[in-house]
């Protein structure tokens, strides 16, 4: 009876550690018991056992296709990776000034940003979770700054409410919050919630209420210093005989609540987009160039793939170079780590099984528009206060998001003008030529910005299905398309495997593409060395 | 009758001007009704008409009288500025290693920072509304970044709750949130706010509290992969074929009452410390440094006050050189700008009128202790996944405030491992000498970071209630004592006047000293320009 297996809650088992050893042996425990437990990634993968010589051919330079070309190369494989563009990366992107982008439709645009500016088309923030991404970024010496996504004084913008005035964050939120806070103590009073609250952690959720909602003596959100001390003032406090502040006058809660504009409240919460997140000084394209400075001698770049063959003695691969396509040319290896997205690698012939087949099929890939502004001036830091951030909007543009570098400067900035994602607005900008995107932002845009129209440059518009190279911005999986064929597609089908953030329950991230990845490798190379 | 002014609510007339001419025109409306007014700053100061040679001796060459100086010479004056310390800036202060600091009691510290690590031991934050600073900046070139002052992977940690283990701030604000809006959505669905709350609202207060708290279809907030979009997860998504989530359990909202956990999270709304807040690249002394480059020609250092003296005609100060006490030297103006701190010039015989002299009696000044530790490694962004912001304890350090700069790199960094701001601990760490209160910061911080034990190098500590050009860290009124003596403290005395965050409605802050500074000089020169 004494060997018996104890069993015991985790949290039962650290209040006993605690209270024996003191927080610190708990704080080990906890870590050791998983409590603490921060993402997937452990540190380097290590690839133990000697592959022999084994050859992967490894078809996309993206984050995916290079993590791979990377750890196999440094675990002894013979790599070469087949890569579609003239540059790594892939959707790690960057849009600079000179930089020539022809999208499908063939609408060629020239970006004539400044020295310095730059718009990432496609992922341009990094969650401090992303542990694998932020381990390579460390290891290849990627500098990061904060990326802002929460800026209190960036704007809240519901066409039909307000007059269409544009509310900062901070006043939204805090009246929000406030007029919650004060109908929950309110009847909290009363004691409508006796059923559910004790008597003491009632008292203690008034006085709870009162701090979080920044409520009076009296328990009410209103009109005063306090208040304003998290909405903002009418007239804020100032020095010398002119400094007495005023306060401002809250938003009421029914305006708030039929502005709707409470919804974008969330995306300053959630785990994805919590402080503290980063981007690459530079560019987000900074983190591609860095593995391509580790794995860049074995990319052959131009490489348009046209078929995928396998046997059970390997691989053979048949491309183009996407710049003179009359030529076929065969490339060939043990195995094949596929990176290509979905959209592109289900119209490719491919000898695969029919789930794997069936799974490369089943997913539709995202639609996004990111339109990049450049304006002679700062004005959104200059006349408005707002650094870095993002503004939501219910027009067609989205996100007005401001950037994150560069602050407090003079001279010109450039702005992300708008970002859709899916939806009406997304399909319908795709559709449009570049410049009627870029000019139906600026329009927009004044609404938020009226400075818009006087300090407007030019401007660049990526729509991700007219992407080339992926033709949709990632992979949007249904959850019933996820159980049907999510295991199918990761699954090693004889001498294919697939990866990419396709291949990831953290779709559209680059730690998605990595995660990916890494298992991919580890699973193909636990199978090499047992052969 | 038709000549008469119209009486108008402002948000009516906007709400006119919205609907008769769009958003765009209601924004400048809006605008020129003083509606987004942000800050008392609106620009460089114009000092317009001449002063016609008119001298003005400043006292102090912290920011205050820095502004003064810089703003006053350009209008036309004669300037001479006496500092106490060997360099500019007063409270705006960074220590590297290398510098050496001795505070009152004799006490002498040798920073033994590596190059590039500091401690700012004075202001080392700088609000997005803190307009008048900014423009300094700007006009310095003094290069900002950003300051991270919520981090949701930061700790709250109270000794007696959850067994002392610290928990993620995004745990305790996601729970909490979670678990009042469920409340909230309890009752309102028991129909127990249709007094307050019309039907229609209550239909959207309801998908906004579900929005806003993570609650479920049944307006619950549980376990579940949703709660732990928001709170974390207990296994979070991953790539291939070990990609699928684990919900994290929530914490139990009596737990968090009883914890008090949830009086920090005010911390992070707070108009004062609301996102976007910078910091200075390199220290906040790049600030004062700046500003030198500007003035520093007009500064004497080195120059301890002893006596101020004025007659209808000018203003005579004593002084001393700090390191050579015994010549007193003496400097004359027509007009005499001080900004030096109550807690010193209330020392100092000075015949100014009885109202400004028992202003000046008036102001306790705060206490406060930073403690700036050195560690062999990041460990804090290693193994914790904490890059920059703050930690908070009940603990006597109270606060631990991550670095902000140099992310996610390798080596040795410097965090702030006490922040102690007035109370019993402030007095205590006060009296203990320095090598004691840096011991005392690394037994205390080890409960929340065990790391600290085998990472430590060495520390430094400012205890500002014994730093001589200051004897405290901040002017402390009260509102009795604002009521009283505040305006007496700033009208001009004959020919005396006095500036400083100590005059000012932003006591602590940098802005608070400009602003008064500003404020102090227009009125000067408006009384010179008359005469």
């Amino acid at each position: 009876m004494q060997d018996e297996p104890l069993t015991v809650r985790r949290r039962d088992l650290l209040s006993l550690i605690g209270t024996m050893a003191g927080s610190a042996a708990m704080y080990h425990a906890m870590t050791a018991l998983g409590f603490a437990s921060e993402s997937r990634y452990e540190g380097p993968i290590r690839l133990e056992g000697d592959p022999k010589g084994a050859s992967v051919l490894i078809l996309g330079a993206g984050l995916a296709g290079m993590t791979a070309a990377l750890e196999l190369r440094k675990a002894g494989y013979k790599v070469q990776v087949l890569e579609f563009n003239g540059r790594p990366g892939g959707r790690n992107w960057t849009l600079r000034g000179g930089d020539t982008f022809v999208e499908l439709g063939g609408f060629k645009q020239t970006c004539a940003f400044d020295d310095g500016l730059y718009l990432n088309p496609g992922p341009w923030r990094i969650p401090y979770h992303h542990r694998a991404l932020l381990d390579y970024c460390k290891r290849l010496n990627v500098m990061l700054e904060p990326f802002i996504q929460l800026n209190h004084n960036a704007y809240l913008h519901a066409s039909r409410a307000f007059g269409g005035v544009p509310q900062r964050i901070r006043t939204v939120k805090a009246d929000f919050q406030g007029q919650i806070s004060e109908l929950l103590a309110k009847v909290a009073g009363q004691g409508k919630l006796d059923e559910v609250v004790s008597k003491e952690d009632k008292e203690i959720l008034l006085l709870a209420l009162k701090s979080w909602g920044a409520l009076d003596r009296d328990f009410k959100y209103k009109a005063s210093l306090l208040a304003s001390e998290y909405r903002g003032y009418a007239k804020p406090p100032g020095g010398g005989l002119s400094a007495a502040p005023l306060p401002s006058d809250p938003l009421a809660l029914s305006d708030i609540l039929r502005s709707r504009l409470w919804r974008y409240l969330e995306n300053f919460a959630s785990y994805n987009f919590q402080t503290t997140m980063f981007q690459p000084v530079g560019g987000m394209d900074m983190i591609g160039k860095a593995f391509a400075r580790e794995v860049g001698d074995v990319i052959r770049y131009h490489a348009k793939v046209t078929e995928i063959w396998q046997n059970d003695r390997g691989v053979t691969v048949t491309y183009v170079d996407a710049r003179d396509p009359a030529q076929p040319q065969k490339a060939t290896a043990d195995w094949c780590l596929c990176t290509i997205p979905l959209s592109i690698l289900s119209q490719l012939p491919i000898n695969v099984g029919a789930t794997m087949k069936a799974a490369i099929d089943a997913v539709p890939y995202a639609g996004s528009v990111k339109v990049g502004l450049q304006f002679r001036r700062r004005f959104w830091e200059e006349d408005d206060a707002i650094y870095g951030g993002i503004s939501y909007t219910d027009l067609p543009i989205r996100q007005i998001g401001y950037p994150n570098t560069g602050f407090n400067k003079s001279g010109r900035g450039v702005l992300l003008g708008a970002y859709l994602f899916e939806g009406a607005n997304s399909f319908e900008f795709t559709a449009m030529p570049p410049d009627q995107r870029v000019e139906r932002t600026v329009e927009f845009g004044a609404a938020i910005h009226p400075q818009y129209k006087s300090e407007f440059e030019n401007g660049i518009a990526v729509a991700w299905h007219r992407v080339p190279f992926t033709l949709g911005c990632a992979g949007y999986w249904s959850e019933e398309a996820r159980k049907q064929h999510y295991r199918n597609l990761c699954e090693i089908d004889g001498r294919i495997l697939l990866a990419g953030e396709h291949a990831s329950a953290l779709p559209a991230w680059q730690e998605g593409a990595i995660l990916s990845s890494l298992d991919a490798i580890g699973r193909l190379h636990e199978r090499v060395i047992k052969t």
